[in-house]
């Protein structure tokens, strides 16, 4: 990386709902869940008590559609008083393996948006989750060469974002991020001296808006559309060799 | 890495059944698996039945504790004829979770091998399966401060070896590979002309046992116990340099 002159030497992009659909897979199989155990009781709650399932495994299992799964299994035996069919239990299953299997579908205005930057700086790719998927997503987003690197951790924060910027051999002032994730994508890269741009999506699952920008908010961006990513890019660029 | 010198210049332990208990726990699980579908049917194959699902899922799911608990889920509706009750899928998802939450158990003799070959070469651990769950188990061990790099990996091919040569910066003839696994440890190593040490356990996933060392076998050594690794890497490192 060219860590010579100053100003921003690498760019960041998050993945799920920056790069591609995610989020609204995630809530069509919560729907389809909800309708399933919907069948065994009458319940308003039954995403809530899904939630507070997922939020008590994910300690256990991590982020990702195969714990998700996992949870919803869990949470249908709960919910329907074990009395859930095992032929239901195995459409909860296949819910899973749709999301799996679900084909990589580039949000509108990706592939130029990436391809300006990556003419500008050295790009890498930082997602968290399921180590498998998120290489098949890769994959098939036709992507992957536009990227140095492909980094999948297990928890975006602040000592993650630290042990890569040692590994590409950056400073954090010399890194930016973009995503949609406030919690995850930008938070943790202000804190450490680094630079953001929040490009929100419309859904948004629930464990990733609970976040509050103690600092740093000047070195942060919120662009509505990726199309407006070079141009935030140009300015946090300015600033960052002033 | 040091690569000026002849002869090898880094060296990777495999994790799962070379540095700590893990087959171990995979083969209570299924018994257990059997045990509760063994309540709706008198099946002498359940576990291969168990296995042909796995298989058939891997492609989907990757390796890993979650998606074999969604594989035994699928397994117990098929084998049952959808008769299993939403208590016994709730124990087979308890079943995972057990095997996610079971301490990290070092072989015998692990730390002080480890801790002998690190003082003579820069040590890596490469290890496939799930990132959230292997990560825990790296930390879990202890071992963790040993290793210049931890690599967690989809496939252990060697199309994953020869990205992790170049990244690590190393030629495949200055890499020894240490491992269980003859398929994933060895002969991928051995192929791109790298060496291997063999440290068979006592017992191995049925996938596992499944290769057949074309060429290289010269570059190997297989020991009984971990404690005659340093001087089966010291007689392969003669050699490097011969």
């Amino acid at each position: 990386m060219d860590n010579t002159r100053g100003g921003i030497a690498l760019v960041g992009f998050d993945a799920d709902d920056t790069l591609w659909r995610s989020q609204d897979y995630f809530d069509q199989a919560q729907a389809e869940f909800e309708r399933i155990v919907g069948a065994y009781v009458d319940l308003a709650d039954a995403g809530e008590r899904l939630y507070a399932v997922e939020k008590r495994n994910l300690a256990l299992f991590g982020y990702g559609v195969k714990g998700m799964v996992l949870s919803m299994v869990e949470a249908a035996v709960e919910i329907t008083d074990a009395r859930i069919s095992a032929a239901d239990v195995h459409r909860i299953v296949e819910l899973g393996k749709g999301l799996l299997r679900h084909p990589v579908e580039l949000l509108p205005g990706v592939r130029e948006a990436v391809q300006s930057i990556a003419a500008e700086w050295p790009v890498v790719l930082i997602t968290k989750g399921d180590l498998f998927h998120q290489e098949a997503k890769v994959r098939d987003s036709g992507l992957s060469d536009l990227f140095r690197r492909i980094e999948i951790v297990s928890e975006k924060d602040a000592h993650t974002y630290a042990r890569l910027f040692a590994e590409f051999g950056v400073a954090a002032a010399q890194f930016a991020m973009v995503g949609n994730s406030l919690r995850s994508d930008i938070a943790p890269v202000l804190e450490l001296g680094g630079w953001g741009v929040h490009v929100p999506y419309h859904t948004t699952w629930a464990h990733e808006t609970d976040a509050q920008l103690r600092h740093g908010g000047e070195r942060m961006r919120s662009i509505a559309a990726i199309g407006q990513l070079p141009s935030a890019m140009q300015e946090l660029s300015a600033l960052a060799r002033s």
